[in-house]
């Protein structure tokens, strides 16, 4: 096993911490957005108590080829071993420590509607490392009700929530025409990840990073292939 | 207007209705991902008054650059006017049509918790040309209850539900350990288009077009970037 690690390990420079871009091969952002799928389903593996795994089977369970997946795991310096495969445990560390997932991250949500609602009290957030730790909503009647344990604070008080709580990420739930004064002063406040489902795009400086989930979107893109398919509307 | 209207169509073979695969180019993914937005700002601008807009105040809008932007079109057939532009309304409906929003889609929401409660009441779908038309869940305690104006459906009724209102995309928003019985049960009534929220890979027929929304997953490539900038846990 000692080799294992220090093998894979001396090959991570781009993702270890404190690592330059100019060290080691980068991780392309395509992987990066797979890893947590492969970790998802090695977490489910080691749960049913599943030891090592094969390429094949851990990419049927991301949805992905093995192909795509031995190479993405390439660039973490995980290669499996011929006749054995992957250790269950092992991997998803290894992944987890890549992603930065060792540490629990302070998540702010900004818009306390419907969504902000399902976003707050969504369980899978915490099992994956990440702790809501406030709720701002700008309409009076939603400040001061308590939400998935925690109360509604109003947009006044969205600076000192992010500082108290020490809060790096902020997900914004509010309707577009707020989102970019949302997100301005999220940035203000410190936070250095922005996760938006607001339908428009955000303005961001070059040192905070912005994911954008526009569920109309992705309807879009499926009307579009439906549309190609049938040659019609309906 | 008329050389403008044929130009563009004659080229647009690719993603006309009815278009093989075989005939002009085809629309890679990443740029029919990118179509949705373009389509909201110019929307936007159009609501604004706006008659003309550039490549440069399109793009800014949808936080691509003039570039990317110049070169997705150019898959459409769209190339605009030098020293005009883009006709504001043309491209619009030139999109539109590309992405096949110009009928309205019909939509079945399977899962009705948070999220599910969040999605069956968003108005952006309607705004975007698509249709709540059914709400399934498996709770006793919330089936019969109305949601968005509309009555919540056993999930024995899903067969009937997809078929009664000819609903084309189904929405996954149940716990992951249903979802794949649920994909199936969607894709055997008849829809040829799937978005998921449920954190777990998907199996589909090649005849499906599957898109997946993982929530947790996007904050864990925030962590990510996060990680790398600060070498840290928070």
């Amino acid at each position: 096993m000692d080799t294992q690690r220090t093998g894979p390990r001396a090959r991570t420079g781009a993702v270890e911490p404190g690592a330059g871009r100019s060290r080691g091969r980068d991780v392309p952002p395509a992987t990066v957005a797979r890893l947590p799928g492969y970790v998802r389903v090695l977490r489910s593996l080691s749960q049913d108590g599943v030891v090592t795994t094969s390429s094949e089977e851990l990419a049927a369970g991301a949805g992905v080829t093995p192909a795509q997946l031995r190479k993405d795991l390439s660039f973490l310096g995980s290669y499996g071993r011929r006749g054995v495969g992957y250790d269950v445990v092992h991997l998803s560390e290894q992944i987890s420590v890549a992603l930065g997932l060792t540490t629990q991250r302070r998540v702010v949500i900004v818009g306390i509607g419907n969504l902000g609602h399902a976003l707050a009290s969504y369980s899978v957030f915490a099992e994956r490392g990440f702790a809501v730790v406030g709720l701002i909503d700008a309409d009076p009647a939603v400040v001061g009700t308590t939400v998935a344990g925690l109360v509604v604070q109003p947009s006044s008080a969205l600076s000192d929530v992010v500082s108290a709580a020490d809060a790096t990420i902020g997900i914004i739930a509010t309707p577009a025409a707020v989102a970019q004064d949302v997100c301005t002063a999220l940035v203000a406040a410190g936070v250095v990840g922005i996760l938006t489902f607001a339908p428009r795009a955000l303005r961001v400086p070059p040192h905070v990073d912005l994911r954008a989930v526009d569920v109309a979107s992705e309807l879009q893109i499926l009307a579009f292939h439906d549309h190609r398919r049938t040659g019609t509307g309906a």
